[in-house]
């Protein structure tokens, strides 16, 4: 910035390089980070294991409002050509620990960099949960997905199939019934921990099948998903279900272990508690995108709101950087 | 939906047509709620006095990430042929007002129609302040700007003047004298509500020249902003400065009074109190974008961070209806 934030990054011993925010993460809300961050005439880094995050997994995009039908890949490489327009240097690499060093954050990664600055955005993203069947990383993006608000719209007059118990599955059973012609609902234990009324909903609905005590053994299929193996725990019965897509909506798996190394606050799920700014417990570390939770964070794993969400934290470590760092 | 919200709309009266979801508002968050909505196979229905809202405005916008460079109309066009591709019906209309009826929000518009449905999206968005002074209106979007975020990067080692005495115009001040040569910051008053903090770092900045007790009397140009006329009221003179660029950064006039007559909870600043799923405090209406505001909403009027509120407010939306809907 024009009170010398531009200097960096300038060299604080020999092998540390500092910029004004580091930007752990090529997602969406990363990307977006880096946009805003450089606008403001920051210096910010980006620090990314995979530039594009989930966006590179979708074959087709069609939630990102002013482009329709976008291939992941395309809209990975309009974003960051967004991002290089601007010169931030997008390093491929992982970062293993964040810790406070001479009133700076230093990031250092698993091929050994360190990298520090005044501020820190974390947009590290979530892994969803895994079934861990056979089929299930073979048919992922042909078939099997994680997100029924994102590829429900691809199953429309087909069969599918939703796996879990819990208000994601069940409100995406619901909302698929609305466009599949059938549904199967499949959990594997006997009663639900989502909301009664979608339970209710479910039950009526004469699209939904509810296989109760069942378990996916195996997702079959060619070139793309065609069935499912399942077995019935209280049965002991084994069959296999002809459909065209597995939704596996079973929750969200962020790094906990990783943010509570750095000392983050986080919740019973392991996403970081963020205040309306995204910043966090530790001051000069922010939070954007899917792993961030808390009371502020309205969970909804989409491109535009990480995009948004990484927005709201450059924004925010801006104004940080200008109220603390000495010029 | 499959449990029959595709009926809507049907006919409950002779005049009233009946949709799952009345959209009100046609910028980013508006027609991302429409784009929302419809992928879950709900009815939406957009009614707007200005399809495209602010965008329109923008003689380029560069911060809406993976476009750009996009001037302002192209970008409408992009997000309503995204909606229309789910056809969703945009209706150019005002809506003057909102009220229950049969267990519907009815939507009553400035031509006497009146368009009902299961829930509301108000995303009507917010009037900048205006100074109202004689080549404001004129040189809007060619050197008068309301947003220095957004179009600060225009002004690369240009003279610019931001008008204001509160936080967004010392966060503008100081973050354009990052890239602008000379920033005149024009306050009426003898003291700034801003922060401290921002205050002192504008003061001890060599770019940034404080002129307290003074108004703009006229923004002066050709084709774009040439210059202002300023009157130091303590002083009694007035003079004219050479800027290339004015921004106003006085406060934001969401339209309160049609808040209040709905019933809708507001603060002090005439926003629209509302949950971190943008819902409010009449049950079945969702405020998102640029009128929202409250403790769990960062202000930040952006067309990234207004479309994922779109966003969030038709994914609680459509959790609303799933609930309390009768199939």
């Amino acid at each position: 910035m024009g009170f010398k934030l531009k200097a960096a990054p300038m060299q604080v011993t020999g092998k540390e390089e500092v910029y004004d925010v580091i930007i752990v993460g090529g997602g969406p809300a990363g990307l977006t980070a880096a946009l805003y961050s450089a606008r403001y005439e920051l210096k910010p880094v980006v620090i990314a294991k995979l530039v594009g995050g989930y966006m590179t997994e979708a074959p087709v995009v069609d939630d990102y409002p002013g482009l329709p039908d976008t291939p992941g890949e395309e809209l990975v490489n309009k974003f960051v050509s967004h991002v290089r327009k601007y010169n931030v240097p997008i390093i491929q690499d992982e970062v293993v620990n964040i810790y406070r060093k001479n009133g700076l954050w230093c990031a250092e990664t698993a091929s050994e960099k360190t990298i520090c600055g005044y501020a820190v955005i974390l947009a590290v993203g979530s892994e969803k949960r895994k079934l861990n069947v056979k089929g299930e990383e073979e048919f992922t993006g042909r078939g099997v997905s994680y997100c029924a608000t994102c590829d429900g719209p691809l199953f429309k007059d087909k069969v599918v199939a939703v796996v879990g118990g819990g208000n994601s599955a069940l409100t995406s059973a619901l909302y698929l019934a609305s466009l599949a012609s059938k549904v199967y609902l499949i959990h594997r234990r006997d009663t639900f921990k989502a909301f009664k009324v979608y339970v209710e909903k479910a039950a009526s609905n004469p699209k939904i099948e509810i296989l109760k005590n069942t378990i996916i053994k195996e997702i079959v299929g060619d070139t793309r998903v065609r069935g499912i193996v399942v077995y019935d725990k209280s049965r002991g019965e084994e069959k296999t279900l002809t459909v065209d897509g597995v939704f596996i909506e079973i929750g969200l798996k962020p790094p906990k272990e990783f943010f509570e190394k750095i000392g983050l606050e986080v919740d019973e799920s392991g996403h970081v508690v963020v205040k309306v700014d995204r910043s966090t417990n530790l001051e000069g570390v922010f939070v954007a995108g899917d792993a961030a939770g808390g009371p502020y964070k309205y969970r909804f794993e989409q491109i535009i709101t990480a995009a948004a969400d990484g927005a709201i934290a450059a924004d925010a470590a801006f104004k940080y950087i200008l109220s603390t760092k000495k010029t």
